[in-house]
Parts: structure tokens; sequence; C-alpha cells
């Protein structure tokens, strides 16, 4: 083909807020879901997995971006003109499966999910259009030791990642309370239900907020550093303080803490409901020995998501690490969720009970290479057999063959440059070692083999060229027939060697 | 919340041609996926990762299917007005990815990657809109050995899976040759593109159509069965004649097939290239040790997509299983790829020489079923620990926690019914075993442990209920500090014992 106009060629662009991953990555990713599996498995969660799209009416709309046009999904029409959306979360598409499958399957139905979901939303740092989650979920479980369950298993999961106990913080709340403080603002009914949204919202941003920014948004509204204005709940100061209030009642153990919830939720039978839910669950993580350094009765945790009905929880990083800039920071939640007892219900006659825990493997991941915990054991390059005679490929080829039938990560150069660029190719590929046949040593019926870990070892030590070439170190010269046997044996070497042939 | 109408409630329902996976199929797949993986490394492919969705211009359209308004493709727009498409292959997007990194990637540049892809075409029996693909491909490799060895990983991961030899085949030939026929007859210019389009299509339905449906697909068209009529390339009965004996040009070994077109495509520069490029291709596969019963030189292999620009591949599995009628079928392609020399360049100044190979998961993962390869473990249920009395929830929740310290899986009943409706939960689940501990058990400090596979093996030998009664066997009573020693007693036991725990 002709050299192409310029002008002609199209650009070769990502859109944005989805990325590309590495082998590295995909490699220790991998490592962190096996992990998560097996205490997910340990704890009676059984694999299950649905498409990645789905009706978009089946799906629903929970997510707290609702000031985009299609409220932060991709969606498109189907051939009959249905819409379709890809999947926002695991949960929605789980209480699909689960409606549709309901009367074959065991109850409770405790699955897990691991799966790419996709936010039409602004990307920005650490926030991306594709990203993992890995879910659990108990479906047709009313007693709150589902929940609490959930608290323990993320607690399990960090620590079976490497997070030390210290490190990580499951905090526990539960809607039912938050409603029994709607029902004393008069916030109670149905006709509320926008107000009661624009509140739980709010206080949802206390983490990055602080109380003032929620007080704001509570009240009149918010303008933000760069001059977007967030209309506010109308809430009056009273009714404020005692939103307030529920926000910072929590107090220095778990008894203190329900005392002050029950004081504040007044009558409300529904508040009344929700604090004795915590205490339940205080006592489940008593019982199996998790304290409050672990797992904490926290009521300024309420989630964004719209569709929790009881309980949520949310697992923390506590540790701080510095941001590019060198400030300290807090990596924040790197997980979490809660009893939905409506979802799998808007396709059934009668509610049904579930929660759920999801964990955001992609920024669980970030956060475990800031902890130096992401195992990161770099995949060994392979052995290159280089091609120094074209008319000879067939017996390059056979070396090839004979490495990998032994078990030996090995490839035959396949580019069209000479031995300069092939010995950079094998560098570049940090090829524990080349084989090398020219046509002296086919005569001879022996091969090179050049061990290029000990070379760069030696490289840094003998700095005479003439001397160098003289000694010739680190490379052999062997008999066809001895080839895979001395590869092996460079290999077995440089495994015991300290100096790893890093990526 | 009340009853509610049965006309507002949401049917839970999943688009056509998507499908949810079992725990099972998950495990199975998983394993073959780390098969195949293996084999990729092997021959040394490192991993990499695009996401899901691509700018539409970037992916290009090249799919077969272009009667349908998308080409096949789902699309939707971004904010900025772009349109984005869900990935129809991993070709496409590893194109962009290497255009986008190629300065600072090895050159050859190898990868494989394992994903979803998307296709907005008609379901049908094995052919799904989602379905998971495993790719590796060379690119910036000029040399057919790059070639050859997609074809010999082919073959090798075939037999990693279990498939023996003689019951695949992989067949080889070169879209040079094909272009070489179409100089001969008259359809080498830019303005019979189209034409060249269709006469391939119709050469790759030779499988399905036989000589005769291809031999219309070529004249003036075919009516299928359900009365669909497809417009023909309209060649006359000589150029007919010609493209056939293109097709049935394979010979009794690869220099006879090699000749045979050498004559075919007379004095064709392009042809003949084509020609010389399989007769290399042999001589790799005969110095490597992969004879004419594993890879195959076969014309009748065009392979639909537009983009191959030299050798083309496909893995056929040739062993016949009996389809649901009973009858007799062969599985056919379980992947394929070929050179596709143009597609990176479509990004650059320059063009980028690139070959690959793609193994379709699903329906291999199908036809390993089907030949009784595919693994199929089933992971062993959970140690299930019943609720007895909701107010000593906590003590069965401390069992439950003891259990999964030792590594045992082992889940608390998280539901609301009764003993009954517990057991046959466990039984459900597959549980090895439950534990059972009402108010004199507790008042004894003891718990009941029920060996729930021992107890079907023992019902089955006792059939007088009075005897069962008395006997009780496979159910033991000890003390509470003892819960965790006799559960792992009892699983060994299982784990030795001829009949499996089965799913």
């Amino acid at each position: 083909m002709a050299q192409k106009d310029k002008k002609d060629r199209l650009k070769a662009r990502k859109p944005r807020g989805l990325v590309d991953r590495t082998a590295d990555d995909i490699a220790s990713v991998g490592q962190m879901l096996d992990a998560i599996r097996r205490v997910y498995e340990l704890y009676g969660f059984d694999a299950v997995e649905t498409p990645l799209i789905e009706y978009t009416d089946c799906l629903g709309k929970f997510l707290p971006d609702q000031d985009r046009p299609n409220a932060g999904v991709f969606s498109f029409q189907d051939d009959d003109e249905q819409w379709l959306s890809l999947r926002y979360d695991l949960t929605a598409p789980l209480a699909r499966y689960v409606a549709e499958h309901f009367d074959q399957s065991p109850k409770p139905y405790r699955s897990y999910r691991v799966g790419y979901v996709f936010r039409n939303e602004k990307p920005g740092p650490g926030r991306y259009r594709q990203f993992m989650q890995f879910d659990a979920d108990s479906v047709g479980a009313p007693s709150v030791s589902a929940d609490a369950e959930m608290c323990m298993m993320a607690a399990d999961c960090l620590e079976a990642l490497g997070v030390k106990r210290g490190d990580y913080l499951v905090r526990v709340n539960n809607r039912k309370v938050l409603d029994g403080i709607m029902d004393r603002i008069g916030l109670g009914d149905a006709s509320a239900a926008d107000t009661r949204l624009t509140v739980l919202r709010a206080i949802d941003k206390l983490d990055r907020l602080g109380t003032t920014g929620v007080e704001a948004l509570l009240g009149t509204g918010r303008m933000d550093e760069s001059g977007d204005y967030t209309k506010g709940a109308g809430l009056d100061p009273q009714a404020i303080d005692i939103v307030l209030g529920f926000v910072t009642a929590g107090g220095k153990n778990a008894a203190e803490t329900t005392a002050n919830l029950e004081r504040l939720v007044g009558s409300s039978e529904t508040g009344l409901a929700g604090v004795s839910e915590l205490a339940a669950m205080a006592t489940l993580f008593d019982a199996a020995g998790y304290d409050a350094t672990r797992i904490l009765i926290d009521p300024s945790i309420v989630r964004g998501l719209e569709y929790y009905t009881g309980p949520v929880y949310e697992a923390e990083l506590t540790f701080q690490v510095n941001n590019e800039d060198g400030e300290p920071v807090r990596f924040g939640s790197v997980g979490g969720g809660g009893r939905y007892d409506g979802l799998v219900g808007r396709f059934r006659a009668e509610d049904v009970p579930a929660t759920g825990f999801s964990i955001g493997v992609s920024r669980l991941a970030s956060a475990l290479e800031a902890l130096g915990r992401l195992a990161s054991e770099p995949v060994a390059g392979p052995v290159v057999v280089l091609v120094m005679d074209r008319d000879e490929i067939g017996s390059y080829q056979k070396m090839v063959t004979d490495l990998r039938q032994a078990g030996i990560r090995a490839e035959l150069y396949h580019g069209g440059s000479g031995m300069k660029a092939q010995m950079k190719y094998a560098d570049r590929r940090h090829a524990p070692c080349v084989v090398i046949q020219g046509s002296n040593e086919r005569e001879e019926g022996v091969v090179q083999i050049k061990d290029l870990n000990e070379g760069k070892r030696l490289a840094s030590e003998i700095d005479d060229n003439a001397a160098w070439r003289e000694a010739r170190p680190a490379q052999v010269t062997v008999a066809e027939a001895d080839l895979v046997s001395t590869v092996t044996e460079i290999l077995a070497r440089q495994d015991d060697a300290p100096i790893r042939n890093a990526g």
C-alpha cells in the first residue's frame, strides 16, 4: 500500500473514562479476585453470572446522578424498539435473575458475581465509566444475621488481601432509623419522596463536604468551588438540627450509639425497628469476635443508592497515603452495600427480603498498590530463538518447539530486522536467554546460548571491552541435542539468583 | 408493602441472545481459560486488556452481516455526539491499542486477550449476542512464521483441553491466492471490491451450503429454506468454474495442493506470493512435527471477515456427536484467524503487518462438554448451622465463625422458616452436614451434627422407620468445643467415600 495522506488517517484514541490494562495489572488484580473469591466461597456463596446488557426497565433507575439525560446509564434501542442498557451495578441484574428463577432456587439464594459495570458519568481521577465490582448477595433472607455476615465478610476480605487490622473499618447504619428521623421532621409521606432523596444524598456527602456542606445542602443549597450550584432540601433550621443530630449520634460503643438513636427517632415505629436491628447486629458482631475497631455502628453512613431499605454498610480504608502532590489523603470507601427488600419484589407479588455487599475492585486495587500489598510478580519473559538465516527458519522453529514441549516459555523472532534489533527485542521482552545459530554453528551442529541476566550482571563488573570479548562471559556453545537441557539449567540458575528478571 | 396489582408488576426477562451462567459453567469454563492461558504464555504472548466500549470509527466495520442497519454492532452516542460501540471482536480494539502505544512497544508486539464481545445479530441456536473470545496476536510481524505459529498453537490448545489427535484439524489457506483467482476472473480492480466480498462470503458458506449452494451464490443467487433470497455475485459460468476449482484444489499433501494452486493463479503475482507463503508455512509445520492430520493446507477455508490480507486459518473439531434429535453432527469451527496487515495501518503512515488467532470460548466449551472433557467438579456445599432458637443467634453465629476460621465453608441459615425448611435448604445446597443445637443440647453444652451424605446412603439401606429412629445413624452429639474437629473428620471421611456430594 502506498504512503497514506496524514489527513485520511484515523486517530487511534480511547473514549474518556475507559482504561487499557497491562499484563502486570491483569495478573495482580487476578490474584486479588482469587483471594476475594476464596472468602466469598468460605462464607457459602456460589458463583453466578448475568449478561452485561439488560432491559432498561428491568434495571430500574436507582443511580444518584439524576442530573443527566439518561441518568448515568448507557442505553440503546433493540430492533423491536425496546430499550437496552449496560448494567450500572451487579445488584439490579441479580434482582432480575432471582425473580426469573425464584421457584427453582434454594431460599435464601446466596450468590457472588464479579464483572464490569458501566456508568455514563463525567469521568475524573479514580472515577471510570467502566469498572469492576465483586458482589455477594443473600436473597430471601429476612434476618439481619445476613446483613451482619456481609460486614464480617467485608472485614475478612480486606484482611485476606493483606490490609492489617486497624487499617480498615466497616461502618454500619440502618435506613429505617433515617426513615424514623424523616417521620419526625414531617417528611414521612409518599409525597415527600423527592425531598427525602435530597436529604439522603446530602448526608451521603458528609465525608467529602463536612458538616457545613451538608448543612447547606439540607437548607437552601450550596455553591461548589467551580461555581456550580446545588439546590438544597429546603429544611427549616430545627429539622436540619435533628438530621445533623442523627448523623453525629455515634457514641463510644454500640450500646451508647443505639441509645442516642432511640432518643432521636422518638416514637417512630420504623425508626425504633431500625435501632433494634442495629442492636441485633451488634450482638452478632460481638458473638463472632468482631469488635468496634473492625465493625462500627456509625449513623453517618447512609449510602447514595435509593433502593436500600434497612441496614447499610460501608468498608473503608483508614490509613493515610500521600497523593501525587505529597499531601496525605485517606482512601475512604472501597466497598459497601445494604438491604434492598423491594428490588426483587418489583417483579413479584410479594416483597423479597435481600441484602448484598459490593467491592469496588479497581478502587481497592489502587489502594492495595499504595499499601504495597498488590502482588506483582511479573510474568517471566520468553526464551527467544533468533533468526540468523531466513532460509533455515525451519530449524529455528524446531528449537522453539522442542523448548515449548519441555514446558519452557519460548518464541521465534517473527520480525523482519537484523541481529542487533533481535537482541534489543529479547532484552525488551525480558528474555532470560537467547538462542543463536549462525552458519558456522550450523555446520558444527552446535548452538550458542546467551544468558541475558548473567550478562547484565557481568557487564556492570567488566568495563574493559577487550577483556569482555576475550572472556565471552554468560555465553555457552553446546551441541544442538543439548539445547533444552542447557536452557533448563540456565533458567534454574536464574531462579536461584538474588536478582530477578523484573518487568 | 401491600400485595401488588399484577398488572403493575414488571416482567423479569432477559433480552434475546444473552445468557445467565451457573456456578458449574463458570468453574469449568474458568479451568478451560486457565489451560488456554498456559499455552498462550508458553508461546510467549503477554496479557493485555482493552475496554468493552470503543469509538465506532476506531473499530471500523468489518463484520460479515451487512444487511442490518448498524452492521451487527451495538452503538450509542456519547455526550459530545461521537458514536461509541461495544466491541464486536478483540482484534479491532487491539489495532487501536497498538497504534496508540506503537513507539513504546517491543516489535513484534505479542499479546493475548480474553473477554466478551457483542454482536447485534439475530440470535439462534449456539449463536449469542454476547460471547467470549480468547485471542493471541503478533503485531509488527511480517514473517509467515508468525502465522504458522498460530496454527500450531491452535493445535496445542485443543490438545491441552483434552481433544485427542484426530478429533481436530487446523485448516490453512491464503487470501493472496484468492486475490490471484480474482485477478484471473477480472475482479482484481478496486471497482470490483463489492463483488469480491460477495464471492468471499459465498465461499465462506461452503461448509454449510455445499458446492451447489456456493455455486448459486457465485451466480445469480440463492433462495434458502425459509424463502429468503440472497442475491449472487453474478459471475459467468467460466469464472464460477475457476472459483470452485480453487475451493476444491486440496491435494493429498501440501506439495500437491500448492502445485494445484500455482496452476490456478496463473501469472498473478499476488496469487503466486500467496502460494509461496503456503509452501513456507508447510515447511515450518513439517520442521516442528505437525503433520497433515493436525494442520492441513486447505483452499476451501477463506474466513468471512473482510480485513484479512494473507494466511487465514481455522481450527475445527472433526468428531461427530448426536444433536438433540439424535442426528450425528460435526461441531465444526471453534476458532480461527489470519493476517490483517492493514488494520493497524489505518491509524498510521505505514502498514503494520499482523496476524492473530481467536478461540470462540463459549462454542468450544459446548463442544468439550459433549466430549466429556469439560471439567465439572462441583463446588462442595457449605456446612449449614441451623437456627433453632432466634434468641440464641449469637451462639450459632459463633459456631459458623469458628468453622470458617478453620477454613471450612460454612453458613448460618438466614431465612425465616422452621426446622423442616432449614433441613430442606441444607439439602438443596448439598451441605455435607448440618449443625443443630436446640435448648436441650444448649443446656448440656453439646451440638448435634448430621452427616447428610452418610444419611442419604443409609436411608437407602434402612427401610424401617422405627429401626431408623432407634439407630439415629449418621448423627453424632459432641461437646461444643469439639464442633470444628468433628466436622473436619466428617468432611475428610466424605472425601474418601466413593459417592461424591454431586451438584
